[in-house]
């Protein structure tokens, strides 16, 4: 690879990434441009501008956005539309944010002549492989630098003696190590490393950020009702929304709940395992409602290859994989089943638990008259169950009479 | 078919299945036999002897067991091997019952010389699919009788002039009709019907049976380890256990903190949806618990093929298709990755949640020395990952050339 | 189900369906509506309408029509966009024309104001499902007579003793039994029964009609190329076609070269197998071209997950669920995984084989820059191969850590 | 990595592998070992003993094995059982072969005190992936040279040098380069690269090795009969053979019938498209012989399972994962179907076309009684596929009903 020459880094304003900055510059000798997203992690933004340009970027160099709608609507909603959970759990919110950073870094270079982007992910992790995959699926001629596998700034020491030599402020409590590394935007907060490596080990309560605990969350149950529109929340007690703005208000009642802890050994797409903590408030609180308003509205066929479809899907999502053409052909399949997912879904919040507890739709394929115990008028003729039960069982006889001339 | 001459009835002593009882002596004339087991429901089983031999049956032809222990070791053990749920959410309770009771009926008229088998189950459900399918698998030639699809006792007053005119005893509280229909085991109680038919509105508190309320339960967590040898449960709290005394007692646990229940719109095999209570305390810590274990026990190729088989898996349960050769390969996947998923796990219950804290094995997968923030000494070589990032790229970057290549 | 009083028949003009058109007249004394197609199964469709006025059906209840166009652009073709094949080798000739047929029938009754459509296949095949199906998922109150379930025509010389009681003319060579049953559209001719019953024996010469026999075919082979768009054939050696006319086309060249037999014993739907003959000359063909333009257009992951959802997707249109929104979420992946399946294959004919010899496209994935053992200019270093196999085994060389540390 | 002290070479007594040879005892200066095996690809081996030892190698370091046996019963029948194929053409014959000499290399290495093994496959291919995939995954620590990935010998010129630089002696036709490359065992011969980079082109005729061409082949028919135990072929018209004198036979068979033949592109697991010309002469009627005398002897549930899991089967295969836990889940999910798959398949041969045309077995579960077209004795009722079909619609209906109510 030759070296690049105007470079589109994915920059937080934190210490790690000003290191990057400032690194590429003497590294590379290259003009960097900053990208620097508000996905909801909840941190002010314009401090990034101020420290970018004190580390000499031009001011048309520097990209800040909101793209929190973006994010909800073309990703996360996306991916609630399957149900996605990781490994029977993990709700992705990390997985799914790279590939919208890595679309607008690309777009940047596009736009600023840029031949380059480079990102904070170690080489061990996944993120990694979901900035570079996404990068290279959107633009097969873009570099990639992906500093924390090229440098030799291997210990906190040299990083720190760096960003010294660099003029890079350092705040005081950057000084010392993090006891765990943490990732954040609207979906979820994700911790890892340090105080966690031992998975023998309960987390300490000092690591939940975003939710408290539900020991200490209200004694009594909230109860919110979820409106869906061809299986996107679109209201909450009725009131219309945007994405983020559901997504938003999801986390606050999550997170006042204790709702959405998450203690999970995964395995990493690199291959080895790894110990996370997350917390996803509204995420949690959404599956538990869309799965909800999918059981009156979405028929068991379609049902059941969805849940048969997810787990690939969600690895694709997990491994990096979301602008690729099989991780396209399943969304095609995801989204044509949720054209009559519209309805509302009431449910219970109480100490770490939300709950479906009713549910209605004019798409509601549920029918009274089908299932009664009553007189149903003639909507059902238990005699059929007699002919189905004897044609399933057919092949089943088959073989059970094999099994009986063979053992004869 | 022709008139069956000796029929093995599932027998619970109940008014209902007295009344099938009188009722295929009276319309076929035929020598009955009862089979009552003991699957953990909670009844006492001697009345069923009384009343059976208060109907005329011959005391060698009344059949009753416990067969709990065989419940949980040979059917609710190696389901949970597989981490079934049907739809996303249901753990399948009353499902994995009927193929055991089926193989005693079967078995029964076996031995005893019946040429029939007969249960209580109602044509417009699953259990008479589950019931039938099982038998007819295990003997081609066995008769099913399903009074409830064949006779004209269609209301609640017929029934009862029936049980009148045979002098069958009807309990005072049976003269009513229940408000809603019960089904229960040693892994759950399922509730449906009547009052729960409207699946907007929130089930009552009374129809909970099995659970305390989590808003009742203790204010203060309690913490439990289960111990799994090659993904069974095999001890709580080191002290070892048999299969059926580990499930019953981690129903106390799952009791007593409110945990396992579960509000829920399914689709019915014979195509109608219908919507259920169910309470399985014990399974939903289980559940949980096994997942942990399998978390750093098991490979991730093994763990996403095992989720990607799980929903047809559990599918073919629902269906009552457990002694199906597609079922029995994917169990024998399922038992091959099961081979090293022994351990302990720490299981913090409150309030509703089971929630995996801790787990430790000496078959662990977690490599501290891979994952680690800090320097390991050689473990995993961060350059590494450029290459696999590329190779993996590459196919995504072919097709990025291909879309440019075509929209110049 | 209460007496239907107009029912739309498909209708073939021969003696059994000339039966069924009485038999309505007489057991319901309802009005008959003739439906018949012209599939391509090569048979003229004016002598039906003589023979149904003969029988009494009104002019305007007469419908004949010509659907080959619309049977392979709307059904056909779709299905080959899958490369679907049931049970490892079946092209699915007869199963994707019934949706077609039901369609019509459902349409007819809804313009002529009938209640009731009725089809003549029998009670033991799956034709009656894929009918009935189709019907009740375009029409939910549609009225489905199946005469063959219904009657007691259960013998050869009742029918024609019921033929020649209603004056239904009967061709001399109809007197006799059939050797074998056929059916035959645009697609395929199968045979089934009779002569064919006993899977040991090789088919008879004379049962195969559409293709002729390899050993008599040309002795010199030919060649084709054939041209795709987003996955369908639209030229045959540069000329464009209409898609009826491609697969009329292709049925000559396979016809000529006797290409597309299969002699298959299948597991019908309703629960026995069946031992039947097929002929699929063209689409035997147009498999194989379509595999060949995929394999130089369709991305791997693409293609791989197609593979994994073909065999669902077959036995949903095998067992008659066309219309079913699981069958309408696997065509929205397969459809999206065509959209650059465009290009030329050269296909080889030679008794009874067609393979593909050579393929372009400007879609063309294959780099022969990357691919190649020549010098490729940087397009690919060897070196990253290495960091992808060092991460892909990680995971395994764990597996194996644990394996000897086990043992020990 | 550390440089190795003792390596065990893949050693087949060629030009590529003696320099191999002796740049890895220039290179490291270390001890090799040789690994010389007999996998059916038609080479005396006892040359390759004399260049060995010619080349420097101790007598007890030189290795050569007839594992035949070994390669058809361990790895190649248990494949088969599956019918596996690779984007739903190759039969993976080189793919399969890699694990074994993997396996032999390891332990080898462990009989002999190496630390190291070494192939000689290059950095752009599958095999690389393919052989240390499994070695890893066999033993963690053993370290795994490729000396195409690592020296400068990159032109034929300065291989050529490097032989003559070190006395290797180089063979006049091996001055020149080859047209293509090739592989070859007992189950197939590739050829690829080169004359065969353009995959618009027809290979040419000198290509093909294997098997003569279809217009060469006899102009009359031949027909064998296989039998199967436990879906393994385990004789041939009757006379019991072993697996590897089986695949043998079938091979010559094959060959003479021009049987086998396959033009590919496909997509490599590193990343790009390659073309392959495949000879699988025996493999090719095995594979339609197991497909047959599956047909009559395995459950319709079964198979369609098995079909559904075959690409994954075949994927791991073709990527290297033969030795992971999800293959091995796999393999005993398909080694449980076959419990039953014994018989007989008669299969007609001529040129080019393998094709069941009768199969038998006592074990069949094809039942005349049931599929007759005759009277069946009441087999079969009619009746019940009313019932079948009409619960089978119920979903169906519902879904339309609301189609209709939504439309309104």
């Amino acid at each position: 690879m030759s070296a690049p020459k105007k470079v589109v880094l994915a920059y937080s304003g934190g210490l790690d990434t000003s290191i990057i900055l400032k690194w590429l510059q003497t590294e590379y000798g290259c003009e960097v441009v900053t990208f620097t997203a508000d996905l909801g992690q909840g941190e002010e933004l314009e401090p990034a501008r101020k420290k970018a340009e004190m580390l000499g970027i031009k001011p048309e160099n520097i990209f800040i956005e909101d793209v929190r709608e973006e994010f909800v609507r073309d990703f996360v909603f996306p991916m609630f539309r399957a149900n996605a959970v990781y490994e029977g759990l993990y709700l992705l919110g990390t997985s799914i944010a790279r590939p919208l950073i890595s679309k607008r870094l690309v777009e940047i270079a596009e736009a600023t002549g840029a031949d380059a982007v480079a990102h904070g992910a170690t080489g061990k992790g996944n993120d990694q492989v979901r900035f570079e995959l996404a990068a290279y699926a959107l633009n097969p001629d873009i570099k990639v630098i992906a500093p924390w596998r090229e440098w030799d700034l291997t210990s906190r020491t040299k990083l720190l003696e760096f960003a010294e030599a660099h003029q890079i402020p350092v705040a005081k409590d950057k000084r010392g190590e993090a006891p765990f590394s943490v990732d954040a935007n609207l979906l979820h907060t994700s911790s890892e490393g340090k105080v966690l490596e031992d998975p023998a080990q309960e987390a300490p309560d000092y690591v939940y950020q975003r939710t408290v605990h539900p020991e200490e969350a209200p004694d009594t149950p909230e109860y919110i009702e979820i409106g869906f529109e061809k299986g996107d929340a679109v209201s909450i007690n009725g009131e219309a929304m945007s994405p983020a703005t559901i997504l938003t208000e999801l986390n606050e009642y999550g997170r006042k709940h204790g709702i959405g802890r998450l203690d999970l050994v995964e395995g990493r797409f690199v291959g080895m395992k790894s110990r996370g903590i997350y917390e996803t408030p509204g995420g949690t609180i959404l599956l538990e409602a869309h799965r909800g308003i999918e059981s009156i509205t979405m028929d068991r066929g379609a049902m059941h290859l969805k849940d048969q479809l997810m787990p690939q899907y969600a690895e694709l999502i997990y491994n990096g994989f979301w602008y690729s053409p099989e991780r396209e052909m399943l969304q095609a399949a995801i989204d044509k089943s949720q054209e009559f997912v519209s309805g509302t879904v009431r449910v219970k919040l109480y100490k770490g638990l939300a709950s479906t507890v009713g549910r209605w739709s004019d798409n509601s394929l549920y029918s009274e008259a089908h299932v009664t115990f009553e007189e149903d008028a003639g909507a059902y003729d238990q005699k059929d169950a007699a002919g189905f039960i004897q044609l399933n069982a057919l092949r089943l006889k088959l073989l059970a009479a094999r099994e009986r001339r063979i053992k004869k």
